[in-house]
């Protein structure tokens, strides 16, 4: 072990639900793992055990009827989860010098609870500064989706029911989808924006071209 | 129902382990219903399906060992409880006109996470800004114990193990109760402090004394 060791990357996987974000993070641990990476495949939220108990809160909120989470317990549920996974997984991992491909961060904080959910970009940007001192993956997957092959998708699901949040109304989705797309346009360099609706192969080999420059700064 | 219907009252009990809140919250509940108010005895964290869930979290932490929460992930939980607790019980509650008599508030939050936990004043007042829009209530009520006593206190709760707060440190349980001390000094019209080493009745008629203006201002 060299004292020097380099510290590894961490991708975030962006996007609405059924996108494909699980199907490609699996997929580019893969790739990286044949390349002799060592890599971490994680989700959010979740991740580790207490950020897991919160993601069932989330999900499934506990109560009679419909009432659900308000938009800031949500938010301060989300960035609580997000504070565990960060101390506990996420950064250990990349300190030890490997990669860390995460299913959603604090991009899908900003799209949801932010943005359809009305808290406002600052306000979740805040919590993240706060909960996990505002860490940035190195690279932000946003894979886009057409609404109807998402549909397609996530009736396929066998058995799942939809959540809490994925059962949102179709305004609620179009509006994450909107302003996922303006947090990758005022971040160009954070952000690769890449067509989720051709088949699987063909965004894989989208994500590995934009992850190139990266890999090949860390090549082992 | 009179559409001027007059904003309840909004009392909070605050004071370390054993410091004889409940016991306290229960009596002064009894007491205004005496007098014919309405009034509701919460708690926290907890009071509503949601927060209760979140409470069980914040004192048993998932996962193996001893590692339970990082300071921030338990702050962002506390306020996630709050924000639920005062938008679906506090308020309603307030607005419809009656008492509430509360069990811990934000400023346990300030004491624990933001005093003996490392946080910061600030941020803690931060996060209940965002979750609770800052909601104080009309009269906190400091209550001080003799640690002597207050370990006496302790060891009769029958069969309750030490959860994961208040089994921290004796020197954490010294912070948080110098940092009520110093809340309570910094906000002399928002607080009263009294003695909670003395017995139940006596104790009780000081709180009826410090709430004496607020109950002839309500006089139903």
């Amino acid at each position: 072990m060299s004292e020097t060791k380099k510290r590894g990357r961490f991708i975030a996987f962006e996007g609405g639900e059924g996108a494909g974000k699980s199907t490609q993070a699996k997929l580019l641990a893969d790739a990286l793992r044949s390349r002799g990476f060592t890599v971490d495949v994680t989700r959010e939220p979740g991740g580790t055990p207490g950020a897991e108990a919160i993601r069932k809160l989330l999900l499934h909120p506990p109560g009679e009827g419909d009432a659900g989470w308000g938009a800031k317990a949500e938010a301060l549920l989300f960035a609580a989860a997000r504070a565990d996974h960060v101390e506990r997984r996420i950064l250990p991992a990349v300190e030890a010098g490997n990669w860390v491909v995460c299913d959603r961060f604090v991009d899908s904080s900003r799209a949801y609870q932010g943005g359809a959910g009305g808290l406002g970009d600052q306000a979740i940007v805040a919590l993240h500064d706060f909960g996990s001192d505002g860490l940035r993956p190195d690279l932000t997957i946003l894979l886009q989706a057409d609404p109807d092959k998402v549909a397609e998708r996530l009736a396929i699901r066998d058995g799942t029911e939809a959540d809490a949040i994925g059962g949102r109304s179709a305004e609620y989705h179009r509006q994450v989808a909107k302003r996922f797309v303006a947090l990758a346009e005022a971040d160009p360099t954070g952000f690769a924006v890449i067509d989720g609706s051709a088949d699987e192969d063909t965004v894989h080999r989208k994500v590995l071209e934009a992850l190139e420059p990266l890999v090949a700064g860390k090549a082992s």
